[in-house]
């Protein structure tokens, strides 16, 4: 069961929703985390496009995994909860970004969402 | 093989480097991303006493998973490259995460690295 030693290292949630625990941090990944705040947040249209446009996006090969969601509110100061989306995109590498920056999925998400957004704050990282 | 297809399914890299590509999104994950801006940011013993801190914090056993990272750079403007880490968790649930926010080796890690930092942002994001 080399395999599901495996899952158990991630100490990951599956796309069932079933999450296993584990201490072991994720290794090797570039984490591609953006904040988007939409100019009519409260506006079920374009949330409903601009969500569907996320769907689209991580369509594009090179991502690994991906996470869209949405706040959490707090009231503790030094949690920004004022965003509309959070989209995370997991890389191989900083080359794999590379490509995903200028494929056609991603040029296409911003030609169709950009009149959405007013803010968008990008962090990349990697361990 | 019911674990394996949930690997599959995740489609993340797991601690031992293998990736394992995937379209599917991650779901039912509570995502806690922090960044730190230390005082010191080229302080080498500063950043270690840091790390240390951030190696020890994930131990907190309601973390499902973590990734603890430095910035990518990057010349384009609506990336912020300016933070010393990012430390990123992950939880089952709200609940989950509450818990954490008082454990003690959580107030622990505040109590031996506060002095390091000069500003923290805090996004939690639930899909």
């Amino acid at each position: 069961m080399k395999i599901a030693s495996g899952v158990a290292a991630t100490g990951f949630v599956s796309a069932s929703g079933n999450a296993m625990a584990s201490e072991v941090p994720l290794k090797n990944i570039f984490v591609h985390h953006v904040f988007f705040w939409l100019k009519e947040p409260k506006n079920n249209e374009a949330r409903a496009q601009f969500e569907k446009g996320l769907r689209e996006l991580i369509k594009v090969p090179q991502i690994q995994s991906s996470h869209i969601a949405t706040p959490v509110e707090s009231p503790r100061e030094v949690v920004d909860d004022s965003f509309t989306f959070s989209y995370m995109a997991f890389f191989k590498n900083k080359e794999d970004q590379n490509i995903y920056q200028t494929h056609p999925i991603h040029l296409k998400f911003i030609e169709d969402c950009q009149h959405l957004w007013e803010k968008v704050i990008v962090y990349d990282a990697m361990d």
